[in-house]
């Protein structure tokens, strides 16, 4: 998608430099853009904890390149010394970040590519067509998500004649979660490019506002019309026909359609149940977790309670962190929660669109049947 | 409540100086304790709308000390002319918020007081008596509302055999946004107080982050255990049993049992209900509004988006404002949202625990019934 009108995707292999991947650092956005140069697996491994990328798919991707990375920095004494260092590497990207599934998912894919070649250079080589693939596929499942779910929205705007469709979405399930386009908000561009009206309540999504701060920035960024509002809105926008549908990502989904997407998102499904609203969950296959029948057992990452206790925001030409609670008051933050199938209306996936349950799923992916 | 082992109101008439009221400004808390001096009806205007004081409650009594302030002032040359001016100062005061009903009918109590005197002097003296009423009327609800629910807790704890009860609570319906006690925390602070162990969710309550600020700083300087959270994670604590019950305060309580109530309510209630969660809205009569049946009817503020894109916090000793969103994006914030009372498990008011519903309000209230 373009910032400022030049086209980006969220991570690539620097030009002309096979030693360095770049990514955009997304801890500094919307106020500042600032691109990071990754050249060992440390600084991939910190790129995903520490949050300078996020977003289950293009954690996958890091996770990728993280590991071409130990491969063209792993010992090249013996093969057992180039071996361990990669795995270990393998292990310290999968140990970052719990909840997201493309990760194990991408390290694994990987480890199996660099492990089935013999000499150190056809390692190095296997693992960087690898990661780029890896990336490719990404992109182009989310563009294909674009184009299935288009349909969701062109029929609605049929019925509006006119009227902007409004769908409300949670967190930042765009093209900076991705590698291009989105998950959630890939029919949003392909209705918007298309030239259908339409307008996105932006959840800003504490703690940490990625609505805020990374949906609300690449939608400007684009030109579609959006609003942003606290997370407690969107309930009572429901009650009052203000959304016509919502759309969220999802970091994880079972083949029964259970999705453990970020913190709120149950709360928003409720809400639509109540009212009547379409409920849609855009994913790529890469998400689906094939071995899980129920969402409550996906791992729910806690993280630190300073990301509830200050929050970081734009003053005076600087980022700041500012106090939002007594100094001495507890805080606790669960990162994601598990919303039941029940509550979604369907699925929007690269192949198509399907109902949210064991049937539905395995239709579009019939080679996963047992 | 105490403040650093001091007790303290929200509000109270300056002790040996008839022309001034004073406040806690609640606009610097958790951070600052700042006491403001109120001389005339406009800086309880101000007070009122820009939210040196809140909570509907709160809101009334400072109407009613407002209208006290008017009468002191208003000009003595003609009947007319003082007339004139308490009625104007009464639409003013009106004006300022619309979901709480207890500011009218604050007002109203206070006018009909008033204008039923004759001479200056006498319409002066029955302002202060009718205000400080009201105020003390206001505390005395409150603490039987805190006598009421009690039961609530008590029973919770005796099936939980020692472990704590969690509660959660929704933005400030503390003893801040009362003249004392509150009303959803008086249950709390009285079962704390009786030795019953309890454990309070504090939701943040974006935008304004009342329950971060301003409960939480009431619950610690009480010594109530609490944990902060956003208001993403209720329903996350719902599904995993980690939540006993939830009680909330009220803006406007239909007779039919609706409840307006900080925008988000709603959520957290349809979590409770898909989780078996009991959800209590505790509330002072004066608070009904027994002209309304469809909560639908109750008129919801909309207050500006600065106050969603921009956040005060703490920072090296002093409060800052820092910016959350993309400069050219828009934002909308709806302050209340209705709960219907299907969601309801019951209202806790100062005459008792009642249904949420006409018959349920009516036998707790009979001298209502038309």
């Amino acid at each position: 998608m373009k910032i400022n009108g030049q086209p980006y995707r969220t991570i690539w292999p620097k030009p002309g430099d096979p030693t360095t991947v770049q990514i955009i650092d997304q801890r500094h956005l919307p106020h500042k853009f600032v691109i990071e140069d990754l050249t060992t697996v440390d600084q991939a491994v910190a790129a995903i904890k520490d949050m300078h990328v996020r977003g289950a798919p293009l954690i996958g991707a890091t996770a990728a390149w993280g590991l071409y990375l130990a491969a063209l920095t792993a010992p090249q004494t013996r093969g057992e010394a180039f071996e361990t260092f990669v795995h270990s590497s393998a292990e310290q990207l999968c140990a970052t970040r719990p909840t997201a599934i493309n990760l194990a998912w991408a390290v694994e894919k990987m480890l199996a590519m660099i492990d089935v070649m013999v000499g150190f250079e056809e390692k190095i080589s296997v693992a960087r067509q690898a990661a780029k693939k890896i990336t490719n596929n990404e992109a182009e499942a989310s563009r294909m998500i674009g184009v299935q779910g288009v349909s969701l929205i062109e029929n609605t705007a049929k019925k509006k004649r006119g009227e902007p469709v409004n769908i409300l979405t949670h967190c930042n399930a765009g093209w900076l979660a991705c590698v291009d386009y989105g998950t959630a908000t890939a029919p949003i561009y392909e209705a918007h490019d298309r030239g259908i009206p339409v307008h996105v309540w932006v959840d800003e999504t504490r703690p940490r506002n990625q609505g805020a701060r990374l949906t609300a920035w690449e939608l400007g960024q684009h030109g579609v019309p959006h609003t942003v509002i606290v997370d407690n809105v969107g309930g009572h926008l429901m009650q009052h026909g203000m959304v016509d549908m919502v759309i969220v990502g999802t970091d994880r989904t079972t083949y029964t359609g259970d999705v453990a997407n970020k913190i709120g998102t149950y709360l928003k499904a409720l809400a639509a149940k109540d009212n009547g609203v379409p409920f849609y969950v855009a994913l790529p296959s890469s998400t689906i977790d094939w071995a899980i029948r129920d969402g409550f057992e996906i791992p729910i990452e806690q993280r630190g309670g300073e990301e509830v206790k200050y929050i970081q925001g734009w003053h005076e030409g600087e980022i700041k962190s500012v106090l939002l609670t007594p100094e001495t008051s507890q805080s606790a933050n669960y990162a994601f929660d598990v919303t039941p199938a029940r509550l979604v209306d369907a699925l929007i996936t690269e192949r198509g669109i399907c109902p949210a349950n064991e049937k539905g799923v395995l239709a579009l992916f019939p080679e996963r049947k047992r």
